[in-house]
């Protein structure tokens, strides 16, 4: 959709919003559908190709890719409590995640048809992560009713975390020896680890955990300590969103994620078409989300089933109507078009032997540094100081925005490419003038 | 603004969307603004007299009432991480705290320019009690380190907590002598209450909590007991937008909420002209909030300050449209507009001798039930079959939509006013088929 295939059905997009509202006296109070309507008339896959907007916005009665269906989505009060206030809400977002756990290669014990696993849109990874922390956490007590509270731990693989500094990490990713060792640690001391929170390509690096040997080691405790219960959660805010491209399955630990985990998570405005906010989060036995989560007041019980969170907005409105938009022909473009974008950048930031890339380019990110090849004498700390005068120009500057890390405390900048827009001609003159700034550096 | 005006000013709105995205290549990637910009050129308060919304839209550069806010904020990737990436975000979300706090007349120790209290928009009223508890539960365990986490108890007022259901409760209220006994209990047993959630306005009927009995109890036992650090939030979703009218401080306990309470907390999208998400959350004390909450990651970490949570959207933004709209006097008019047709509604109510209600109207909200004075004998138990019956035919109606609620085993009917539309002509025609259709299951 381009700017004029965006005004024209935006000021659709109005007239309808007005209509709405200037008929809203003679429509019924209530919905006037019965459960189950949503399944039988959507398709249960998002369609191959992008189908034309006019048909999408014909489909939203009463009322356009993701600015279009935030503008709809704000234009009823609609609480979104539950099937019988708000019946669209909850089953468009069930069908919807259907279809991006297909677009992504989930297992379908993952799929909410499954009626055991299933998906919902949270607002943030960061809340994903949580509601997979309360479900396990309250799945462990459950199994454990002595364990005293303060007893159990959380492992997650972050750099900040004292588990991700441990000697195991290989490439800032967590391997199965490194939580081998913690796991038994912990345990002898009398704590509980009741969920791991790993990584599949993380912000500050890319890092990838060893999910396959992380599962072993869980497996192997299951069966010798009688251990049935360390949750895995998986966090692939941004890395998880590549799965849209077959070719990166593998390497981003698809087969293990589909094997082994208990929760995934990924977020497509983190890298996608999708703008802010929107997570989505699977769990393989939806059980232990509402066991943990349903607290349905008496005043939102109705004879469709009880609510699972409170309000909410309608977020799968716009996945319905970007994954119809663009279709997974469209959204593999958006993602191998970055990576190739990303991969020349790192190429040509190798070439003039002044930058070190600190793993090898993540995706759509490269994170790297200054280490001229004629100053191979400089110490870590002195490689900092350069690094951070390096950084202040650049962010200095007006015409480029990048990030900084720390990783094993060295400071390290980060390059993203995530934009539809960013063209070949950009990454090119990002890199020119990198070297450029660092040229006018290295002469100080 | 009526359907035509927000026709006008949504074309409007499409047009400016388009130029920016059409002129994106030719902007800056970093604002152009210093640090402090946003106070200098924002009033310090609301408007009293509703703007023209030409001029609140010309204020929103590149880029209008509730929706148009909505539309605005999803046109642009504006993560909201924090000041450097979106100044606007996290500023004007400080100066539209500060105008909602001076609009509802609390405490000028709440303001965010007072930089010692503050207030934040949090999705939902829920999200504001979690931060709320776990601001609390932060400082509690600080001071008290060697309490264990099982022993901490965290005490609510809603009717279905034990506490709720104590004999104490008048009109379904919290009182000081309950609270008293139950923190004795508690303490006596060894257990460190560490927050109390009080509710000004429940949900199920309305009721609140005696917040002044309630601080007359924490401070005499924070002078005997050595016990500091009962946290009081006040949950007051929906009764709070009420203060935006200073007659209807005094009965729903403003006065008690400036003087003791740490945290409070009111959600416009309940009740007024502003759409889900976004809930007003106030903190006597912001460093309590940002010890326990702050974990910036380096990536995020600027000259500017750090993140106070990661992504978050524009919310703040439909505060703004809709305060400089409609102004004090608007939102004033709004609220007393939607208590007078609920007296109305009430009134009409009584008259028939059909039916109960069950504590005095609340607002814009009545508990009733059927109680034919025709039939006096009937028990709690018959009358909870003949009320399930009657909402089961109001129910099955497509011209209203009405909730339950379960007040101490009775089951009573729920009826709010909120929205603007609303006329007395809906109100007369609510009551009469109310009446008429408690006639024919009478009849039966």
């Amino acid at each position: 959709m381009n700017a004029e295939q965006f005004r024209r059905a935006g000021y659709q997009a109005i007239d309808r919003i007005c209509d709405y509202h200037v008929t809203l006296r003679d429509r019924p109070v209530l919905s006037q559908v019965e459960p189950g309507y949503f399944r039988k008339v959507l398709p249960s896959s998002a369609p191959t190709q992008g189908e034309d907007f006019q048909l999408i916005a014909d489909d939203y009665q009463n009322t356009f890719e993701g600015i279009l269906a935030e503008l709809y989505a704000s234009s009823t009060s609609n609480p979104g409590f539950n099937w019988s206030v708000s019946p669209a809400y909850t089953k468009l977002e069930a069908v919807v995640m259907d279809w991006i756990a297909q677009l992504l290669g989930l297992d379908e014990s993952f799929y909410n048809i499954s009626e055991v696993g299933g998906g919902v849109i949270q607002p943030s990874a960061s809340e994903s992560a949580l509601v997979a922390t309360v479900a396990a956490r309250s799945r462990y007590i459950h199994e454990h009713p002595q364990v005293a509270m303060e007893n159990l731990v959380l492992y997650t693989t972050t750099q900040t975390h004292s588990l991700g500094k441990k000697a195991g990490l290989d490439d800032f990713a967590l391997r199965g020896d490194t939580l081998k060792v913690a796991l038994e640690e912990d345990m002898n001391a009398g704590f509980h680890p009741f969920i791991l929170i790993g990584t599949v390509g993380t912000t500050s690096s890319g890092a990838v955990d060893r999910l396959d040997e992380i599962a072993d080691v869980v497996s192997i405790l299951r069966v010798t300590k009688h251990y049935p219960f360390l949750w895995l959660h998986v966090d692939s805010a941004w890395a998880g969103v590549a799965f849209v491209c077959p070719e990166y399955r593998e390497a981003y630990q698809l087969p293990a994620i589909n094997s082994y985990v208990d929760s995934f998570c990924t977020s497509f405005y983190k890298w996608g078409p999708i703008q802010f906010d929107g997570s989505c989060l699977w769990v393989r036995h939806r059980k232990h989300l509402t066991d943990a989560l349903d607290v349905t007041p008496v005043f939102l019980r109705t004879k469709y089933g009880n609510a699972l969170g409170l309000g909410k907005r309608f977020r799968s409105l716009k996945f319905w109507f970007v994954l119809r938009a663009r279709g997974v022909k469209g959204l593999q473009k958006y993602i191998s078009d970055g990576i190739k974008l990303n991969t020349k950048f790192a190429q040509s930031i190798y070439e003039p032997e002044l930058f070190s890339v600190i793993t090898k380019p993540s995706l759509a990110m490269t994170v790297f540094g200054l280490a001229p090849k004629s100053s191979p004498q400089l110490s870590t700390p002195e490689l900092n100081i350069l690094n951070r005068a390096f950084y202040a120009r650049l962010a200095a500057r007006n015409d480029i925005a990048l990030t900084q890390t720390d990783l094993n405390e060295v400071f390290y900048i980060r390059m993203v490419i995530g934009a539809e827009q960013t063209l070949e001609s950009d990454v090119d003159r990002a890199s020119a003038l990198m070297k450029s700034e660092a040229m006018v550096l290295l002469k100080k």
